[in-house]
């Protein structure tokens, strides 16, 4: 069960929510790989060496031999079966069927409201060109995270007591919401994610025992320290 | 690795694609279940004693003693530790991680596109309603189906040679494209759906490929037959 000799290349671009939760899983579980970070304000994900090990152009992606991976949700699985310790997707199939549901509850009714009602919108200049749609968007994203809110008031993990894939899904967008509503486009819109934390307290506390998690600095976006 | 002897409970609805996809996994594994067939047109998802087990109020849930998993590929993937055998996720790291690549390629890119675009706004009417916005749709769904159509012109199935999780978590979403095109309104209104077997020769043999699946005659939506 020692980690495998076998070199891992792993493609990134820093602060996608993708990318954090397939890097943090591979800081998770102490595994080493070669960094290759993509700068985006290049499309390097875009170019033709990047194409041919994804078409969709998109990062992260994960090589190890001749096997490619990418979808972040793919690696994460890909990487517990390659190093199954510590395990992220539980130890009995009730604690896997429940960290699969919390993934593809995120998924289905959490990610999009997040990231595309609100955090793509926002990248795009929409607080200015659609504003009021740009603030219906921001009540249903904060709507949709309301579960996840109700769940952590009575728990300390997604899943139950331990930190499992369902929370390292999970962080990246709920951080990213939080990030992006201390923007002066998105307080000046009176959206009221500035104070998202204050605002969830079961939140704020898990991303607080979230910020201890072994690798959990190494796979901080860096360009969100400076 | 025998079928265990815990009994199963299985709520559904006919004609979902989340049910298909997990009642196939159910019957492919060869799992014994008690069957719960609810009825959409009395709401039965929304009365008090199913959103005891789904809040959500939607199917499919699957009971195993004081396990209870919703999220259709959730069950599927707590299936498979429940019951390995006949495999559905690959049989090595690099064969989970394609079908996991799959699986949520599915869900991110062809998913939404058709259910969301197409198929959720006929059965609204929106072909009398809102004409050119399911034109610009049905655009969008077929082409968001173009890369299952080019890898299955290549290959037998979705990760290889072998059927796994993510031909079942595809098909369904595909046949349910392909039934709708059928319809009047949507024939009416010269989507084109009405060929999509013949215009994507590599997904049409697939979906016969399926139909030969251990346990598909049984997970066929029944209503579908009448």
């Amino acid at each position: 069960m020692g980690q495998k000799i076998m070199a891992y290349d792993f493609y990134w671009i820093s602060g996608s929510t993708n990318v954090w939760r397939a890097m943090l899983t591979l800081e998770y579980k102490g595994i080493a790989y070669n960094s290759h970070r993509l700068d985006s304000s290049q499309k390097d994900q875009k170019k033709p060496e990047f194409l041919a090990m994804n078409p969709r152009g998109q990062v992260p992606v994960l090589k190890c031999g001749e096997t490619l991976i990418h979808e972040s949700v793919a690696i994460m699985a890909f990487l517990e079966r390659e190093q199954p310790e510590p395990a992220l997707f539980g130890r009995t199939s009730a604690e896997t069927g429940l960290v699969w549901q919390r993934i593809m509850e995120v998924v289905n009714y959490t990610r999009d409201p997040v990231e595309q009602g609100v955090v793509f919108p926002l990248f795009r200049g929409e607080a200015d060109t659609h504003p009021d749609r740009l603030k219906a968007a921001t009540i249903a994203a904060i709507d949709s995270v309301r579960w996840i809110e109700e769940l952590l008031e009575r728990q300390e993990y997604l899943a139950g007591d331990l930190p499992t894939a369902a929370d390292i899904n999970a962080m990246p967008i709920i951080q990213m919401l939080a990030r992006v509503g201390k923007r002066s486009d998105a307080i000046g819109l009176g959206l009221g994610l500035d104070d998202l934390a204050s605002s969830h307290p079961g939140i704020s506390a898990w991303l607080q025992r979230l910020e201890q998690l072994p690798g959990y600095e190494a796979a901080y976006p860096p360009h969100w320290r400076t």
